[in-house]
């Protein structure tokens, strides 16, 4: 947890200070739930440092995340206001993309999928973002809608200083390959197993 | 992740809706970042519910919050502003408690955690809080400076709806026993590993 040395210094020709600022690929996968909650609470750092988020929700349904969403919004508001923290886009695929408002069917949704993606690549070329959460982007990847290693290799090449955070089981290996840190939760226990159903303010 | 039907119904005297809004344990543990992160980004959930967030933080630092400290600060102010989301308060034990004002020095960490853990039985027996995260909690624990029993039944017999969420390494078997969800975060890789030092935004 502390501020530590790390073990071994690569030679790579890199400074300490480039090291450390090196903008981060991070997939958070594995089984459990936990996945998107920690994404969204590392967004949370990357608001106070004031760098512009970028959530994308590649999932049907938009209930899952409204907590966080809701949340979101407010903090994005409260730097629209007093100019804290930063500003905060949030996109879902589920009720079409905001920037085309073409509602999706139920036949198309590995076309708004790549839609996203080609979005999110025009984005990381402009430099939109500081952290990007790309919210059960795995399974796109996993079903074969998005081409992995085109993605791979666009967060590869992407200019400046991006964070991205990715999200989802499945997690294809080209792609956890490719990530500088790889988060994977397990289950030990859950009230699910009991018999209980899942509860708002908990499971969404 | 859907609101699925659970494989088992317990034979526990509890409706549906009873068992379904049962006030939960939770404990993020494990040998890997992710545990407060989650804890926090779970918190967004609630506080979009509306409930009334306890924060209380069992280190000596607070340099490893900050983002989250800020942005809960931001959208408790939201609430008191404009009424959405609820309430938020955060102690931190590193700068001494803030309901004592005492600054607690090397020698007595030990105290001061009791002291922290005493307060928040108080408020669990007042139902101060709807969602309490007790950040760093498992190490008073560990360490035998508050007593995992005197806990488990603290938490067992807490009145109303209360949902606390423990972070932390080392949470001893009786707290897991005790806890109605346990997510375990496991490293895969991590930039530390290749020589990286944390950076802002992402650590803190």
């Amino acid at each position: 947890m502390p501020q530590g040395k790390p073990e071994t210094v690569p030679d790579d020709g890199l400074t300490t200070r480039q090291r450390r600022n090196r903008p981060l690929v991070i997939v958070h996968t594995g089984e459990m739930k936990g996945k998107s909650t920690a994404a969204f609470g590392l967004a949370l750092r990357g608001w106070n440092q004031g760098w512009p988020i970028g959530v994308f929700q590649f999932v049907k349904s938009a209930k899952w995340r409204v907590g966080e969403e809701s949340a979101f919004r407010a903090l994005g508001k409260v730097h629209d206001e007093t100019g804290e923290g930063g500003p905060v886009e949030w996109h879902k695929m589920g009720e079409g993309w905001s920037w085309t408002r073409k509602k999706s069917t139920e036949s198309d949704h590995a076309a708004a999928a790549l839609e996203g993606w080609q979005e999110i690549a025009r984005r990381l070329s402009d430099e939109r973002h500081g952290l990007y959460v790309l919210d059960e982007f795995t399974y796109p990847l996993h079903w074969g809608w998005v081409d992995v290693e085109e993605v791979v290799a666009t967060l590869r090449d992407r200019p400046g200083h991006q964070h991205v955070i990715i999200t989802g089981r499945y997690a294809p290996q080209a792609l956890v390959d490719a990530a500088d840190l790889v988060m994977q939760t397990t289950k030990v226990a859950h009230p699910m197993d009991s018999g209980q159903k899942g509860q708002k303010g908990i499971e969404w």
